[in-house]
């Protein structure tokens, strides 16, 4: 990779470790982690979760059983206010990566807009 | 998001725009834009490509008909010196943007390494 492209990458790197998304993020999730109950059900909500995405991505059929066993979680999640924070905190996150990538990836969306 | 975030990523934007990764596939997309031949070939190409990823997307049989066609293309696409170094260009401007996302994404990583 030219190493201008390495320079400016590693610089976007540390931007992102000191930007306020990501330290609000880490914050967040030490609130959780130290917390036995949030801890636990948000390790729960993030296997379900992981299960269907994956079943999903195979192709197999989810459960009515499935569908209602994520519900209760996400329902449960809701109400804890540190597990429902975090995954705010998670969102926002998910969102600045968005806007990130909409940011580099230009040029070759250009190119690949100019070919189509 | 940050203002600090933005900025680094424009100038990693720029610094991908002035890239030689970037200039060669562009320079090698030209090549091809302009050879009939080679652009009817590498439209083809894309084509079956995009048919097969998404008929695969969407969990529907692939037959022996279309794997057939599509070796066939891949085979005159390779003959095709144009066509086969956009390709290598476009491979290596991939494996770029995996180094990328690799270290932008480290911080993420990290966090998310850090709560398995
Ligand atoms: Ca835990
Ligand atoms: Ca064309």
């Amino acid at each position: 990779m030219s190493t201008n492209l390495y320079d400016h990458a590693y610089e976007l790197e540390k931007a992102m470790r000191n930007s306020e998304e990501f330290k609000h993020l880490l914050a967040m999730y030490e609130d959780v982690a130290n917390d036995n109950e949030a801890s636990t059900m948000f390790d729960q909500f993030r296997n379900v979760q992981l299960k269907l995405q994956q079943k999903q991505m195979e192709g197999r059929d989810i459960t009515e059983d499935e569908v209602m066993e994520a519900q209760v979680i996400a329902n449960q999640v809701q109400e804890n206010e540190k597990v429902s924070r975090l995954m705010e905190a998670e969102q926002r996150m998910s969102m600045t990566i968005t806007e990130l990538n909409k940011i580099i990836m230009a040029p070759l969306n250009e190119l690949y807009g100019s070919m189509a």
